[in-house]
């Protein structure tokens, strides 16, 4: 079995369980190079992985090891010109999303690809891997519930998180970019249509430092698509019961709900409180099974030489609706995209 | 629009509730008298209900009142004694289950009931006046779930009544008596066929004081029936939830729920303990518009000259089976009843 | 016991409904005139209820019966005119909702009501009176969720009623008024506070026949308050499931969602479709307790002297709301109300 | 990194299913050989394996490769023969459960393994690997439910596979061995104590020629444990809704419930047919992921030289109890184990 020789840029928490999975459970790959600008970081990997190659700089870690793909899994800012120079190093290249958080800095990206056709870029829309959105998309597709015509999408993490998320909020492009672009990819996924006109409306309702930061805590936003079809996105930092992502399919003839209510496990716990389920703590936790199928849906794309289902293209689709709705929030009026 | 003339006897918890089922909801009676031996009972039946004709004495009342109907609502051990004056005195008569507690006790009821064969003599099983049940009922008998072989059925008391109950462990007739008559009715209900081998088993796993009445805080009961088809009953007097009494009716080609989880309402909690429905308190909580619909049915009964669905059979099958658990639990072994 | 006198006009489905109630289950009144222009609503009353005093014109009806209360249960369009009479006959007045579908005639209607201040007139938003609702909005006083910033509400009819409902778009005002006034009275409800700007979206996405008629079979609302909380606002005459009403209100320390899903009973059902619960039919199917419950407290306020919670200017902002969202969804643009 | 040599025996589904975890999803594991009486099986292994040293003759295999480990997924008749050979042979031997279907059988088993303490001889109850349940015995550790005194659980397949496994009934021993030895260990688990005395009704219901075989389609044990607690253990061949394997767990101050419903996955479906889930299709399906983990776990095992938490003699305790629900269903009686 020929294995790929796979490197990887950035590894935080998210860096790290990418790394995880392409080191313990991908058998198709060595995992020969990692990048990080943290040295903590690269101590992790040498240690726990036993990976030798370890690099603070970028450029160097391209040129001094023999790779076939790229894992860019750095922060936000740093996606596309990771990107671009892993493409012009002659790799597959696969980054978390989003792709860059300006329409400018996205096309330039595509601009590029465009002159290696022979070599992946992809952008990771993790929702669309997870079983149950997969066989949601499934039914849909088969006709189950007729005509889509309203998508309802969340994306909710827990409480706890808020007050570290601040920090991170004027890199990451804000809470629409870091939410709210999984939810508008899976709106024109089910709804096959692009976005036309946006309202976004919200604020800092729980902690003001996010409004300080020019930034929300929780936020809502209404789509009409080119095709008329609606949808509504929201976004929460301060959910008590835990990680509570899902998505709302609403048919001419059904609805399909997914991933609500977002239970830990398949345990009902009958107490002084009532009847309850416990909900997952993180996105991680919800997702862990979708990010590893992902992962190795691209190794296989590669291996089988298969573009994937997602493209360039739509990870700047995605991005040019979260600039809208953050627009459309700062600004307080109705944006029309197209 | 002709009124009946309608007498109760025993107003604590339970008989309060039916007498204002009767004064305030069912504008076809008239309730005109009320007997307890508690003066506190009367007072309220005077004070609240504008009830004047009010005895300690049950004999006193059935003479000097002219009644249509008489509601039994007396401790267990009183049924079949007031049953059968109130028949004796030309009423129809309906009483709160059980029947009685031995099946010579029922019988004597029977036989008298049979020399007034216009008079209704009905034990009230409740849930089966229940929209839920009654429509699942309806369900099995349009062939839903093809032919139903196995009955769970639960009838569960939230833990704070427990305290409370052990001083009426004797008169009750004990936990099998006083919880699964219920369970043991609607097993014959849904299975068609009468209860041949059980075995009871149990332990007071909270309140010892129950073992040392004899009796328990948790039980079940198998059961085999006549036709080969199977129960399990269970009772508990501790669940932390709340009230939480179920049935599950398992057929050839589906089955069906009925009860749980036994929500207090429609609301759902989503906070620190996960995603959460509270449930119902109490027995009277989870069945007050059965209550009301079967008080109902009586009155309507009487007036249109029809009979009740349930005999009196029914409810001396019920203690014929309660009896067989209470035998087998206290001696260890099974017990075959026909 | 005094018996209030009662005269109900309107006894269509809903007319019907209020009729039996009254005159069956609350022992406080009379109903004792009945007004419709339908001959077979009034054979009806006269048949089923007794009513000998039936009448087609509701000016003779005022003049000729000695009441206390009237009932408005007639069309829409016809509201405001029969409460006006109503007062001004000296009567308390009950109207469905809604109170008119113009701000105009709402303010018409109060001006008048501000004569007669010792009659209480009242436009019926049946949800206040759900115990789950109410259960809900006592938790959310207590602060068991924090400070409220989101509400999402719903009103979902069966798709079954919806080729019915086309006749009644141009009486009714339209989906915005027939549907979205509970939730907008829910949403103010909940939020304290009153809708700034709305925008509305949506089609006839299954029944053309909706768009020819200036209507639409799904719609979304988004709405700002004037403390910067948020509402999002759906109706839907196309759903499979069954009449599917809720409101979920999001606060900064936990989420209450109320009636969701809208099971018909307390049965599931495990077959060859998995497992599953059977929705309520219609919205009386799922508010019928509710609307009793709202009569009987009209009754009450009346008997008692006591002012209900909800007044008129509720009702005048609740039709404010739903003409904004009228336009906003006719004009395609944001609609400031205040 | 070191890698186990590992063969396994026994091809079949679960056999296919355990060969393509240990080959593709567990690094530290090379899987060297595998042995089958079935060609088909071996021509798997060849081609979709790559495994070239292929046995139709276990003792062979045995003799020519050089192995750590085997993997025994034989049918039940001859689990108990090839572990002993595995360990005479110097490997560590995990098997499917049951150990085997008679207490001797188990028992000589125990003997021989005392003979090699330092290589492992672990039976598969699966269950206990699953997260839910794990995460369940961690909640009853730690005290959340107080003493658990009741233990309900229950394996039930699919209607579909039912006349499928007509044929296996001789061989596996019948239901109880086959479904319910799952359900025995995990109440000896969760209650603490071995069970004495034990009751098993039930029928062929709805496939008379499990009857014919001397079996059934539908089965019901209760059972007392040594310390005075409950089991109720239920087995079904024939559910509408999918595999509906679930266990509750009821004590003092609480209940778990684990895995009910058996939803397929997180999608809801709103449709004609009400509010829905669809199930799991089979117990694979269902417990796919703790077969992983239970594979991954005796590797570990090995490796760590760590001994696993599951016992022989807790896999012989099942045997002897399947056995006692076997003759207590035959013979209709009461059997006391101990």
């Amino acid at each position: 079995m020929k294995k790929l020789k796979v490197a990887i840029v950035g590894l935080g928490r998210m860096g790290e369980a990418y790394a995880k999975n392409l080191h313990y459970k991908i058998p198709q790959v060595d995992l020969v190079a990692a990048c990080s600008i943290n040295p903590t970081e690269l101590a992790f990997a040498e240690k726990e992985l036993g990976i030798t190659n370890t690099f603070s700089d970028y450029d160097r870690m391209l040129k001094d090891v023999a790779l076939d793909a790229v894992f860019v899994i750095s922060s936000t800012d740093m996606h596309a010109t990771h990107i671009i120079k892993g493409l012009k190093a002659g790799l597959h290249v696969f980054s978390e999303k989003p792709l860059a958080i300006t329409e400018e800095a996205c096309k330039k990206v595509e601009a590029v690809a465009a002159n290696y056709p022979n070599q992946l870029a992809v952008v990771g829309f993790v929702r669309r891997f997870d079983p149950s959105y997969k066989y949601a998309k499934d039914k849909v597709d088969a006709g189950a519930i007729g005509k889509p015509y309203l998508v309802r999408s969340q994306t909710v993490d827990k409480d706890t998180i808020a007050e570290w998320q601040i920090q991170y909020v004027t890199k990451s492009g804000g809470i629409f970019h870091d939410f709210n672009v999984h939810d508008i990819d899976l709106a024109r996924w089910f709804l096959g249509s692009e976005i036309k006109t946006v309202w976004s409306i919200g604020g800092a309702y729980k902690y003001p430092a996010f409004a300080t930061a020019g930034d929300a805590d929780n936020v809502m936003t209404t789509c009409v698509f080119e095709n008329n079809t609606m949808a509504v996105i929201n976004a929460s930092r301060t959910a008590m019961q835990g990680h509570d992502t899902y998505t709302e399919v609403v048919g001419t003839h059904g609805t399909l709900r997914i991933g609500r209510p977002a239970a830990m496990n398949r345990v009902e716990i009958y107490d002084q409180y009532g009847i309850r389920q416990e909900c997952v703590e993180t996105f991680w936790d919800r997702f862990e099974q979708a990010f590893f199928l992902m992962t190795e849906d691209f190794i296989n794309c590669i291996l089988e030489g298969r573009q994937p289902a997602l493209t360039l293209s739509d990870a700047t689709q995605a991005t040019i609706a979260a600039t809208a709705f953050t627009t459309s929030f700062k600004e307080g009026k109705l944006i029309t995209i197209r």
